[in-house]
This record gives structure tokens, C-alpha cells and sequence, in this order.
């Protein structure tokens, strides 16, 4: 027998415990081309919310008491597919469920030397696909430019601003306390962090902290800081809007400084990313994050939480900030 | 003698004569290399708005009793350079004065045979290249897409419309009158028009006009009809930040709807065009124009006011909407 976790109702408003469920059944068996995978780790993400809401959107919502899915590292504990062996590791979009069969489409082989498994939720995962295909696809970041970001001591802002420093860029980061701060400019060296939270002028503090005006901004938030980074900008300036979480929990629509006057007086580009929409750059991008990572060009923090069954609640505790750095469950 | 036009005073809001001066000073001479000009035709431009403020910018603002400047298509009176010789037609960015001289650098020569002369201050003109120059670097329309134009019955927008049609893509334009839905529907043979003054919900109209989405909005108004244009975008949608005619005479900042949101869950692109950043690519576009009003694809107006001094007089008509295509001041 196998456990799965299944999503038993559409909550209003923040999740609970009571909207998960754990059930039991037999553990499948590989068919001919396929593989039985036994889940290692499994990532939990905030953006998993929105697909518990039954919302048309690119991504189909979870279905009502069927197991839910995301980012899973799982071994490979018996094939009958020519191109996977036992004791394979692989990460994929795969189910909530501790075993599961696949024909492997999908899911891409990893090398448990380069680093631990769950780096591969994490710095080799999504998240760090993210920082760097959207500083490469829509940034365009190249050296010696002035990268600000925002969400700076977030999974992915932390480590877009290395990537910049990698690249030899002068990186700026946004961060809501003096902690965040701390870290963002002692830990992944960063040039200066700006606590928006202290200052009442944010443009102002740009300003000063970037003399030579902003040519990528790597938007995780939106808002204020938004029209605050575009007045800064340069000629040829870039946004990567890769979110807008300042905005989401609003009930009104919310307004703000009107952009496009800026955006035509000096030429910037501004364009939605959604890493999803660049899988077949994952290859090259883990490929460059790895040697980087092999290199100690990276730091990365993670919050590991033990047990199959406690994937509710870590995925419940991202809301409470409970987690430093990505958070992962080791099933 | 000879006439010149100066900026008097930089206008808060919207600009009238009392901004401008008319003068008089001595007939220029052109020294060895130089070319004496004679002004036939003076392009007004929207966007000269913008460089009667003191602000730092790409372009230089205006300065204050010093000639304006704009596209200007004037005949070669005398020569004292070898590229030139006297009867010559050219077209460059020249000062507002009947006469003036130049070195030749920057100004192209012209083929009355091709067009009418003042056709190169329009179609053949900053206004054509900036149609087509935009739709190719920013909106990279395909065949089959759906292409939306604001602005759609002015020279730029008209023009925008047409090369869609050549494309073969659906077209829909918004404009302000039914004399000018009219026009881009039975002249420029748009699919279809919206006029944004009769609706008040340019939204549901935008959405009613393109069943299946827009591709990309070719923008030359901003504001709320940009909002709405981004309600109705399909994913991967481009928008051609070309103009916010709507927003440049507002004293107070603008603001309205805050757009980040939309562009992540779409992945699209905006992107501020300026024509000037591509002069690299006006030739070819010249000749791609040229080819299609040869071939009869391309129609176009023009307005043209005679009277050197009526210049500031067709420039503050712009803002009234008086003009059906191309402002042209015939000296």
C-alpha cells in the first residue's frame, strides 16, 4: 500500500489543513515502456495556490479529491523503459503520491554529485531556472550594467542578484527588513540592499543607491517599487515582471502611476515571465547553474521539512514565512 | 530677410501660440562644404510636445527663443558641397526657418518621381518607418494574427492598419469619430472600427471586435485605451508603445489601471518604440514602402496647411484632431 495527498475542498481566503486530504491505495506497476518512480523530495510553492482556485488560466486548476502535483525529485525503482534505469534520480512534475508509474516524458535525469537532490527543487529547479532565464531571455543583463531587484532574499531574487555579480554587474536589492537586508549584501553579496520598509521615498533611495540609473529591473513584487525602479531607469532599460505579489491580495483593482509615457521616452522593454514558457531552455540553464554552483559561484538556503504527510502543512507554513530559503519536503 | 519660428515659453498643459515667435534675421550663405536650403515642406509632430519640456530625455528639449526643429523636405538653393547640387530635393531634421544651411550630414536625398514630395514626411516619411519599423522590431506580426490600432485614422495608425491588411491579419482600429471609422474601414479597409467617444466600454468592444484575441496593439494613445487593449491580449501578445497622445498634455502624473499583473499572466511584452532608435533599418523600410505604394497596397492622406508662419498654428491642430493623416505645412 501507498499514501497520496488529494485536494478535498477549495478553501476561501488562506488554506487550511482541512482542505487536504491523505488517502491509501495499492502501489502501482510499471507497464512495458514505462518506470515506477518512489518520491524523495517534494517541492512546495505558493504559486500552487492559485491552482487550487477552479479559474480558466494556462495552467489547469487541481481537480476535486484527486492527488495534487508539483516539482517532486522521486528514484527510479523499477523500469521498463530502455532509457531510464533502476536507481535513476529525476525531477518532473509529477503527482502527490509516494509511488507512481511514468512513460518519462517530462522528467529529466539528475546527478546527485553535482549537488544534494533537493538543490533540484530549488537552485537547479524552478526557482533557479527562473532567476536565470529571466535575466537572460528578457533582461538581457550584460556586464557592467546596474541590476535592482526586488523580493531580493526571496528563493528567486537571491539568487538572480548573484547571477549579477556573477556577470559583473552592479546589483541593488529590495528586501523588507534590516535582516533580509543583512543577508542580501553579507551572505550572496549583493553592492546595497534598500529596505523599503524604513524609507518613505523609494525613488529617492534608488537613486542614490544606483548613480548610474537601473538598466534591469527583475520585478518579483510590483507596485510602487515598479514605478519607482522605471523612474530610474536608463535608455534601453529592461523589466523582467516575474511577479506581482504586492498586488495579489487585493480586492480592489488596484491603480497606480500610468508607465507607458516612460516606457516611450527611453525605449524600455517590459514583459511577463512565466518559466513555463521556456522549457526548452531548462537543459542549458541547469547545465550553467550547475558549473556555477560546482565553481561556489552560489549560495542557496533551503528549510527541509521530513515526511510524506506533512506536505499540508509545509505547503501552509510558506504563508506564515516560516521557511528561510526554498522549502522542500523529504518524504 | 527671412522668417525663423522660436519657443517662447515652455507651455504647462496644453500649448498655444502665445508659446511660440516668429522672427526675422538676414538670409543665411553657405560657406565651402555647406549647401544652402530652401524649406518646401515641414513635417508637425505630436512627440514635438514632448521636447518642449525641460527635461533630460533622448532627444535634447528645445531650448527657449532658439528655432524648433522637425522633418523638414526643402530644396538644395545653392551648393558648395559635391554630394549636392543645386535643384536637389533632400529630407532631414532642419530648424523651423525658410532658409538655413547644412554640411549634408544627416539629410537623405529624394526621388519626386516615387512621390509627391510631401509624401516624405509621411508615408515615405518618420511616419511610414515608424509603422513598419514598429510592427517589425516590436510587434513582429504574423499572418493570420489580430492586430488592433489605436489612433487608427491618424497617419501613423492608417498606415499601421494597411500593412496588417497586407499581412493578412485581421485589423480592427479606434478612433474618435464615425467620420474616421468610416475612413479606416472604407479607404484604409480595416476589418473593423471602434469609436471609443460613443462606447463606454471600450473593453467589451475591443472583445466583441476581436473574437479570437488580440495578437498585437499597436499603441498610439495610451491610457485607458491601452488598459483595455491588455484585457482582451492573448497570451504572448506584443504592445507597440508608440504614442500616449492621450496623457502628454495632463499637468498632474497620470494613473490608472496597474498593468504588471496582466503581463505575467500573459507573458506579454511592452515595449517603448522611438523610430530614431533604428536608423540603421530606415532604408530598407523606405524601399519596402516605397515597393508597396508602388503596387498600390498603401493608401494614405495628408493635411496640408499652407504659410510658413501657420506652422505652430497645424501643430496645435493636432491636438484638436483637425487633421485627416499627415500634417504637412507647405511653406
Amino acid at each position: 500500500m501507498m499514501k497520496y495527498i488529494i485536494l478535498r475542498n477549495r478553501p476561501e481566503g488562506k488554506p487550511s489543513l482541512k482542505d487536504f486530504g491523505t488517502k491509501e491505495t495499492e502501489k502501482p506497476q510499471p507497464g512495458e515502456g514505462e518506470i515506477l518512480l518512489k518520491a524523495l523530495y517534494v517541492s512546495v510553492d505558493p504559486y500552487l495556490r492559485g491552482r487550487m482556485r477552479d479559474e480558466k488560466s494556462y495552467i489547469p486548476p487541481f481537480k476535486l479529491n484527486e492527488p495534487m502535483e508539483s516539482m517532486v525529485v522521486p528514484e527510479v525503482e523499477d523500469s521498463k523503459n530502455e532509457n531510464f534505469s533502476k536507481g535513476d534520480f529525476v525531477s518532473g512534475m509529477l503527482d502527490w503520491q509516494e509511488y507512481q508509474v511514468s512513460d518519462g516524458k517530462g522528467l529529466n535525469k539528475i546527478n546527485k554529485d553535482i549537488a544534494p537532490l533537493s538543490a533540484y527543487l530549488g537552485i537547479l529547479g524552478l526557482t533557479g531556472i527562473t532567476a536565470y532565464l529571466g535575466l537572460e531571455k528578457i533582461g538581457k543583463l550584460k556586464e557592467g550594467e546596474t541590476l535592482l531587484v526586488s523580493g531580493a532574499a526571496g528563493a528567486v531574487g537571491s539568487i538572480v542578484g548573484q547571477i549579477g555579480k556573477i556577470k559583473k554587474c552592479k546589483v541593488v536589492g529590495i528586501a523588507g527588513s534590516d535582516e533580509k537586508i543583512k543577508k542580501i549584501t553579507k551572505v550572496f553579496k549583493f553592492d546595497e540592499g534598500i529596505n523599503y520598509k524604513t524609507t518613505d521615498n523609494i525613488k529617492e533611495e534608488i537613486k542614490k543607491a544606483c548613480p548610474n540609473g537601473v538598466d534591469v529591473y527583475f520585478d518579483n513584487v510590483g507596485g510602487e517599487m515598479l514605478d519607482a525602479a522605471i523612474l530610474n531607469m536608463n535608455k534601453f532599460g529592461r523589466v523582467v515582471n516575474c511577479g506581482a505579489i504586492s498586488l495579489y491580495n487585493s480586492k480592489e483593482k488596484p491603480t497606480g502611476l500610468r508607465l507607458e509615457p516612460f516606457l516611450i521616452k527611453k525605449s524600455i522593454l517590459m514583459q511577463g515571465f512565466t518559466v513555463r514558457d521556456y522549457a526548452e531552455d531548462f537543459q542549458p540553464a541547469i547545465k550553467q547553474l550547475s558549473k556555477w554552483l560546482k565553481e561556489d559561484k552560489l549560495q542557496y538556503e533551503e528549510t527541509i521539512v521530513e515526511g510524506f504527510e506533512k506536505i499540508p502543512q509545509a505547503f501552509l507554513d510558506l504563508f506564515e514565512g516560516k521557511n528561510q530559503g526554498k522549502m522542500v519536503v523529504k518524504v
